[in-house]
């Protein structure tokens, strides 16, 4: 049956071509796997892995290209990049590789795999905060306690609510889907297939697409987080969906304030008349308003091919500040591991509790207008300079006001602590340290991100200024109630 | 004006051509329903029905057939399926028959006059849950308590809310917009037409597209809920916004969590490319990622042809176990009609307040597993066995834990109750009573449904594992200030 | 480089030809501009604006055109209409005229300026709410009060919570991001460019986008509001994305209510095979179920051509009753200039706090009417006239039963403030009072919404009955509490 339909032309090929050459291992996995996935195998057909050998991409000009090595083994340049090209490579390194009928096989394709190919997006990516998303919450003590208490499964016991602790599965549920899990070999399991048993490596903590996945080879991340699945597409990658699996919820809600901005209302309106292969990307001609892609990390010029921005698969190499404020907004970390960040009072967070950053670990002013000026620059495609200054004004103004908001929460919280009206052991499970949570990690990231992102909903009235006022004055009452019962 | 328009050629015809013939009553009825709605009649052009007679749709193998019935009535066979062809049928059953310039019309076509073509549909669709969604909520005394706590308006008696008791309005605008009014017949009207006047039924609770309405001729069910209006796509049918308009918001967040999925990732970025017409629907080479459709209803098959699962009209069919809990989660019941049910304390829920299955009226383990494999086999169109198996591990385990935090949250209330600090006799009217619903019915449901459909916000933030620890902890410190303040 | 691709022609243009003229003046901005905003100028170039002259678009039937002045000054319509048509308009008027480089330009275009050829749809606007958007607050004292109250910074002293004042940066990113800001030269900057230094005006509160700007020329609003940036695209404005940008969130959720109706649902499914462009927009042919437009602003016609609803850009101008409860619903306004009225109780409000209406600020039941009939006409394009008139019963009870649950939210809150419990000098700071708004600003708002458009998670779960109900207790509740407390 997998025969018949392998002979139909993949997509890239005219109607009678066989197309460019697939190797011989690849062959025989989709004889088989045709059958048993056929929806991955026909995904994979649709990718350009499927219809471009290495040899042929490395032919374009530098700029056009999608491989970024020079260097690419010349086992692999001569054949289209199928299964077995991707899901061979390394082996020594991955704990996850197995034999399969005589052939040795990695369950879990990695970006050290991918690099083989892709050096400079593996690089960058390697050094940001996405390919640390695990270790920056799990080794990070402070994040570590916050995971556990909102993920914790409870009992009652003599009518208290008992917290019984958070298991692997909830939190590689929760967190740990978007952050990444620890994908462990934990064993082997054997299944039975048409040509005979199968002896598999058995994974802990898997599936898991978390784009800072640490892999059975050591290495961290997940392309397959932006990249989904088999086909591999960069109009998927472009888009802002891809994103939005991730940065959306009243935590981080950037997709939501993406959606109701105007550029995503053009977007929604005319995205189909747009061009979103075209390497590199051209404003104006191949799209007429931003998607996240677009202003974080794509490689666009102008119509005339003068270079706008260049790519950079560290996402936040042109931002120079963070708004996600932890709990103040702060200048972007020096390095993705955040980690290694101790504040003045020695706390693992990029600012002490009354605002003062980390500055050590963060990146200096300089640099933070260097990366200003790259991002007002892509603003700058279309809108005139008064408007770009005129924006990023504003968006200061909002980062203090912001600021000084969670500055008063977080000064409301401390009497409470001092008045032993919480317990500050685990500062983030008690209801009354959740309504100061929320002040900051809620409202004001929202408020910040509708600023940066022209949002009005979310600075307004989704977890916006009307909750960031109710709920400091609500956190006042219920601090003052709780001293008069005690 | 009508005529005119209507020699225009329909979409499925050549230009020159008049497409297939049309009965001498639906040409009666377009003549001036194309000047009264003539949105309605252009509908209805673009549809198959106004392009394919039954005796061509025959004609197609059985597994392309979009007709299920091997026995249409003669009469039928030979034109068009036109606005006379639906709304003449049965008409001695139909409470809303009447009179229409000496031709018998009824105003509201049913399931049942849909199944004289689609029979295996009709009869699939009848033993549902969804054929039975009012009389599950109307007829059943705990979810009728609540549908009156949650939409009776109310007023301020000496200071107090009182509520003054829910009206049919208010109900058919929200529960039973989804899950269908009781459609009668109430009397006549008579309106006044160019030909003459004309004496209609007078309809209560009308409209009404509730996928469990009760219909005028004594049928269930309303096709039009999922097969919008008069062009009935069968492509509107399997994109993820029919099931979105009913299953979605805080209580059953299934749209918004495929939102935030991969699968629905990809679907945004590229579902123009597919083909949403194809019968039977190839994974992979007709779509690339699932919609609703899918896993739970349609009729898949390989590239090659092989049935990876057939279709069903039961949208329940392929689900082993009832993520949404009332308040536990349970294994799917054995009858559409749940308000059969008992359980071991005698109340009309598939479980108790202590999580006991009313098993027998619930599937067994044996029906469950068979079903499990069924939806494992779906995914594994795409995903390896390894990749299923871990992600429904998961999901497992946050049914477990989800329930034990409903029992927390249950045997909170039930203390509250014993010691009167609120009243159960309408379990679901008070404040208190409100928190410990959101428990089960917010965070619970959306936890599990993220977990199933990788929508990692949901079982975090967004009515997730953040509200779920957040707010059992404030439901122990209220019951704690109520009993003081007692 | 810019010259490079000018070359290329206009997507309007056959290959080899050179398109339209385009005049002296535009072509110079074009050769700097297309270099410093490259992305701006595409967008031009995708616009009919670069495509057509007005003398061309003059030649069509009248109920085609897309220009409304009949007297279109001489030097404008021979040539396309460019950067300098447009941004040279009434420059006596703009206090924002500056010399570029020898040509007068102003920074920002009004509705003024777009009037010379869009003279119906300038005055139609003009006569709007929206037109009067920022007034309508900020002229307001009773809504002034509450601007200030949501967006004011606050500071902790002694323990207590103190707002510290609005900011107007603040109040440009929340209320007057939609609402429009005052756009006001304050002085001049000079920038380098490559020709030479440019004296430019200064501007405050800029950039904005609101709908209701006060622009530098005196006159109110901004077209590129709804017809954004340089395409000025028909198809932008019909899709419902351009109204979502503003009619979003918790406050006025009839994006969220479109987004889950049926209506929506084929919108989605189906709209790439619509006619966006169409003029005038034939009900059923070139679409087949309404966004936003059709119903409230664009002329329509039967497949035959008969006039179903005029154009109107007064978008209220089809609605009889203010469904935006302030704080109970009432007849639409007669003037779109809401500040002048004041209801019996001498307040700046619509209705009195116990649902009087100031009549003689509002349409008489006459003209009410007059546009239901208008708008159930619209309707009656798809449905029948029992459908309709079902629909629209059921939503003026839905109107009867929120104001009553306003009525009586209402009548606690003043024995609140008559107790001393909340002090109503400012009567939107304090977190009861924030409870109270939220009966009528968030839940009867929704509910309503939700009932008019079909969308029942609205009404029901998601800021609907179910929290209208529970917070109407809570707020009871609340008050005893404070009370006992006292």
């Amino acid at each position: 049956m997998a025969l018949l339909w392998l002979f139909l032309p993949r997509p890239g090929a005219e109607a009678g071509e066989a197309g460019p050459p697939i190797s011989k291992e690849t062959q025989e996995c989709l004889n088989c796997h045709s059958d048993y996935q056929p929806g991955l195998v026909q995904d994979w057909m649709h990718s350009l892995h499927s219809r471009v050998t290495p040899e042929e991409a490395l032919k374009k000009k530098p700029r056009e290209r999608r491989v970024s090595s020079e260097t690419i083994p010349a086992a692999l340049r001569g054949v289209v990049v199928g299964c077995y090209e991707c899901h061979s490579l390394n082996g020594a390194k991955h704990k996850d590789n197995f034999d399969h009928f005589d052939v040795r096989i990695n369950v879990v394709v990695s970006p050290a795999d991918c690099e083989v190919c892709h050096e400079v997006e593996a690089r960058e990516f390697a050094g940001s905060k996405k390919a640390h998303a695990l270790g920056n919450l799990a080794k990070n003590p402070v994040f570590h306690a916050l995971v556990e208490a909102i993920t914790s499964v409870a009992e009652l016991r003599d009518g208290k609510v008992m917290a019984a602790g958070a298991s692997e599965q909830t939190k590689n549920d929760t967190c740990y889907a978007c952050h990444g899990s620890r994908v462990e070999v934990v064993g082997t399991r054997t299944i039975k297939a048409e040509p005979g048993d199968v002896v598999l490596p058995k994974l802990a903590n898997w599936p898991n697409q978390g784009v800072g996945r640490e892999n059975p080879d050591g290495s961290l991340g997940a392309c397959t987080a932006c990249h989904p699945r088999h086909e591999f597409s960069i109009e998927v990658a472009r888009k802002p969906f891809t994103c939005s699996q991730c940065h959306m919820g009243p935590d981080v809600p950037a997709f939501e304030v993406y959606e109701e901005s105007k550029h995503a209302n053009i977007f929604h309106a005319k995205e189909r008349e747009w061009n979103w292969e075209q390497v590199p990307w051209r404003v104006g001609l191949d799209f007429r308003a931003p998607t996240c892609a677009v202003c974080h990390s794509s490689l666009l010029t102008s119509a005339g091919g003068d270079v706008l921005a260049p790519r950079t698969h560290d996402f936040g190499a042109r931002l120079w500040v963070r708004l996600f404020g932890l709990p103040y907004t702060h200048a972007q970390p020096k390095s993705g591991d955040t980690a290694l960040i101790r504040n003045r009072d020695g706390q693992p967070l990029p600012t002490t509790f009354t605002g003062q950053p980390a500055s050590e670990y963060l990146i200096d002013p300089k640099e933070q207008a260097r990366r200003q000026e790259l991002m007002k620059g892509v603003c700058r495609s279309c809108h005139n300079r008064d408007w770009v200054d005129g924006h990023f004004d504003k968006l200061n103004s909002t980062i203090r006001e912001t600021d000084r908001m969670t500055k008063a929460a977080t000064e409301l919280m401390q009497r409470a602590w001092d008045a032993g009206l919480a317990d500050r052991s685990n500062p983030f499970d008690e209801p009354l340290e959740r309504r100061w949570m929320k002040q900051w990690l809620y409202y004001a990231n929202s408020i910040r991100l509708g600023s940066a992102m022209s949002g009005p909903d979310h600075t307004s009235f989704q977890t916006g200024w009307f909750d960031l006022t109710t709920h400091l004055r609500e956190l006042q009452e219920e601090i003052e109630a709780r001293a008069k019962a005690k």
